[in-house]
């Protein structure tokens, strides 16, 4: 049996964590930390969870030894704290995003302040494990990428090569920022909207350049959405390309991947990637049309912003270090209706 | 390995079914048939399900021999049918609402015609195993009910012996009318709306009264949501009751129920039950309050019209019938946020 | 010219009373006061009104003399403070909750504490022009009803003196609670809920019991909806009732009032009122369905619940006040599709 | 008085121009054409209308004479019976496709068919008064343009020499596929989508081009929201712009426009141009964004595709043909919130 725990677990990502570890037979959760639930059942935060589990929040001050600790606390919280959590578990997954970016000095500028532990950046492989599975195994960590980012890098990742200008267009649902009621998530003034909310240098533009080596021109809309990420990159070809090399690239990257689909039909409401089927699945559905005469490849690419996005990416890490299949635990592949 | 077909596939309630039985090792879906998507993959129909099966979808004229056999055909068509497909399974679990009146006279004043198989009508349990677990053993077959009929049901049965004078007023998801487009599907009409689609005189009503002895007023309004049913089910007592009374009535009637949940908080968004944190889960959360001094007792019931409404249902009468856990393959929790 | 002013415009009502109020050629708005937006535009609040107004808001200190004053101030606020405000302007009419009932002893009752001015009780009539046209002409004044009270008293009160027995399931959307960002607000949690907010003893009730002498049993549930109210009056009879009767109720009571309509249609997607299609509008529609055999009248009544729930009385009492047509300003009919 | 007709008066345009229409009284509605809706009253297509008007729709066979026609038949439908319909009205205003692109080989390719009058073809200015006033009033019709086309060309129109390379992105409502229920339209599997509907080569391409001298790349996302556009429209830029350059750019093609507002503030919820505020509105709110050392500049334009999108338009070009004030009957400034 392997111990789990949580640290930070009162958010969106921590409970999706939760959820994930508590369907787990060959896992233990063993804490779950917050600060604002502490001592109240899991269901207070997460109701969804009731009647599955009689745990309760404890305090962050009272950290428990564990195989695996999954850290969830909010952005610029984790990195001064990182090295004293460390000493508590062998394998530590961070959902923040504070261990995303390798390079101290990129951190500083995307986040206006220096990393409070710049020498353990380079021991959290970026946590996709489509694209650093190796490195998760050998350094035994992982910090899981932005939601957004991983829309745009799954996408852009096969094309990089001959991806020189590329507009990225992304739509997101509320859930993506996070838990903390304030005016701009109001029910009455977010409902229904197309929200130019970051027009121009979102900070996941650090990590898609890092990953990809493009620097994307990116504009990113809240829409009336709770789950889910729906990312539409405009790549601007500088020779036309035909369907099959398309599809050639996707497959050269993606053949064996369990998460990623390709997903392109000649008919049907869902002939590309949709986020509103993905609620709760792990997967990432990509697309693509090419527009004819005018060198543009259009890759859509969508995901589940707290699963792919977030906790599922996590978990499929914590697989992958742990020597597991990829998929357990992350089988359940989203509704329809819904 | 148990043998399971689906009879009438590409509709909601057989997506929901084919999506159940993939899930489950112990079962083999072995033909699941529709005329409409003849010769199709399953994700054609069930975009949820792409990658998870090459299964493609079958004649409804050649029906193979199974040990468990679902009929999710349009209503008014499994009752006349109905005696040759039993020939080809163990176990019969129908999904329509030809099989869940006891008595041919009913059928025929609410649904305006003869019933094709009077005969069998016996031989089918109402699939609540809530209320009819040892009935359907015996008789291996299950009819499931109503969505709109189970979340009253289930919310009433436990007052059935003091609620004399009890008035339903159910609001419900757009996948509650099915896949077939109309007018009043169509998304600008649709959207939005609180209407009044069954005023009064709802079918359903029927099955409330066969199962709990009470003739329910009741009215039923379409809302803004695709999966869920809330049912308020307000009862008029004749006599002032205490909390602790209605929690009695409440144990009595679900103390060990893995599928019923009793949601009633002091604080929180989610003090009473919700629908939308039910989708994809089997659960039925039941909650309730006192009007001081008015001698009423409201009950909310709030269920997945496709699961345990319809499809989650069939399965867990299906567990029961084969003797097995009946939460086997039911376990999704559902999503929050969402 | 009249002059206008608006104590208390950077909430939802007073922003709609503002909208009104810019559109009319015989009104002058003067003043608007908010302490929040102090020396911001209008449309800083309001962003509908970019462009139509160069006005700015002004401290809620320093009041303006002018012919008419609406107050939009929270609940608990004028009260104290009406006095006051009562030498500022020849007519006031306020969109709080504090002059809505008569009786001191009912405010206490409802609102946990002393009424501040007890003695003005009695100078504020009811504001629904159906029901009080002749006091409020005479008193000059009017206090404008809560929004889920004015669906039930208008629905209610063609029938008070044959409902005994009187259950009301009420329908609202999120701006109904109003411009403050809270947990229950959120939109991650708030979005696609059928929430039981108040489940018994919502305080409209006393204001349905002093227009219309019922006192009903009451249940609201907070629904996906930004604007809009749909309330659903269940009336027990003591004895049947036929269409033509409740036709006969219904044109007594509302015969020659221009906002309100009776729904009621054989065929389409809008038989019964539905308050999508009313946003913007002042109308109330009210519809109905008897239940055969069941002795029950149900009532179906729908509104904007800032407009004919808030702001729209407010300005229709304004021009009863005034003795202008009561239409003017108000003629927007609705959107459709919306 | 202006006499008015509406040919084809069932669709969601037709109900936008009848509803403009009967809100004035400078114009009188003579006659309303449907074959679907034959005999019927207004408020049978159009539920906002009820209680407005006592007209009825009548037979496209029977064409009443004139002041001003609104035709606002299928696509494809009216440029063949243009010639006959013209000999009924001193003006025609045209809200289908087939009157907006100049060139008859243009509309071969888009449109896949020969125009049936192609003679008519420039007599009809393209419907956007903003850049065809005087044309209008020379020639006394005008062909309103599509929803897209309108978003993309008055976003684009003040940047048309410097933009060489343009992406635009797009995000519609379910009210721009028009009355007409389907599959891609039912409820459950159009809500919540985020659907690549037209992923390349959108025929409103072709006016984009005419009237911009641009060929866009174009992809169109079908969103959840009822009315309502909301363009991105992503400008490669040879060399740097600063905030002046722009505002010098919209001041000189807008300076005097009643209906484009320049939306752009620091703060608040309502930034940029947001469509959910526009419902009802003629406003086209046009916002930007420079991409700081990335030569790009991000234009956000939001319409209602039924009003400045199609019917409000035609009726603000109605006005101009008239001689009258553009503003008169388009004056509802939306409303927040909603």
């Amino acid at each position: 049996m392997t111990t789990v725990s949580i640290i930070g677990g009162s958010g969106y990502v921590g409970g999706e964590l939760a959820r994930l570890v508590l369907s787990r037979k060959d896992l233990e959760l063993v804490q779950i930390t917050s600060s604002s639930s502490l001592g109240e059942h899991l269901h207070s935060a997460h109701p969804n969870l009731r009647g599955l589990s009689d745990m309760r929040f404890t305090s962050p001050e009272e950290i428990m030894d564990v195989d695996v600790m999954f850290t969830a606390l909010p952005h610029g919280s984790s990195n001064s704290r990182m090295m004293e959590l460390l000493d508590h578990a062998k394998h530590v997954i961070d959902t923040s995003a504070d261990f995303r970016l390798n390079d101290p000095e990129s951190y500083r500028k995307w986040y206006g302040k220096d990393h409070g532990s710049p020498e353990l950046l380079p021991t959290f492989p970026y946590g996709l494990p489509e694209l650093h599975r190796a490195e998760m195994v050998e350094k035994g960590r992982a910090a899981a990428p932005g939601c957004v980012a991983t829309s745009t890098v799954l996408g852009l990742y096969p094309f990089r090569m001959i991806a020189k200008r590329v507009i990225v267009d992304s739509k997101i649902g509320s859930s993506a920022a996070g838990r903390s009621a304030s005016e701009s998530s109001h029910h009455p003034e977010r409902s229904g909207v197309i929200r130019p909310y970051a027009p121009v240098d979102h900070r996941h533009r650090a990590e898609i350049l890092q990953e990809t080596g493009v620097d994307v021109m990116m504009t990113v809309h809240a829409v009336e959405m709770v789950r889910g990420i729906s990312t539409t990159i405009h790549i601007e070809l500088d020779k036309p390309l035909a369907d099959k090399d398309v599809w050639g690239y996707l497959r050269a990257a993606y053949r064996n991947e369990p998460f990623i689909r390709i997903v392109r039909s000649s008919k049907g409401n869902f002939r590309y990637p949709e986020p509103k089927i993905l609620s709760g699945s792990n997967y990432c559905d990509i697309g693509f049309e090419l527009d004819p005469n005018q060198k543009r490849l259009v890759v859509f690419c969508a995901i589940d912003n707290l699963m792919k996005g977030a906790a599922g990416s996590a978990i499929q890490s914590m697989n992958v270090i742990l020597g597991l299949d990829e998929r357990l635990g992350l089988e359940f592949p989203g509704l329809h209706p819904i």
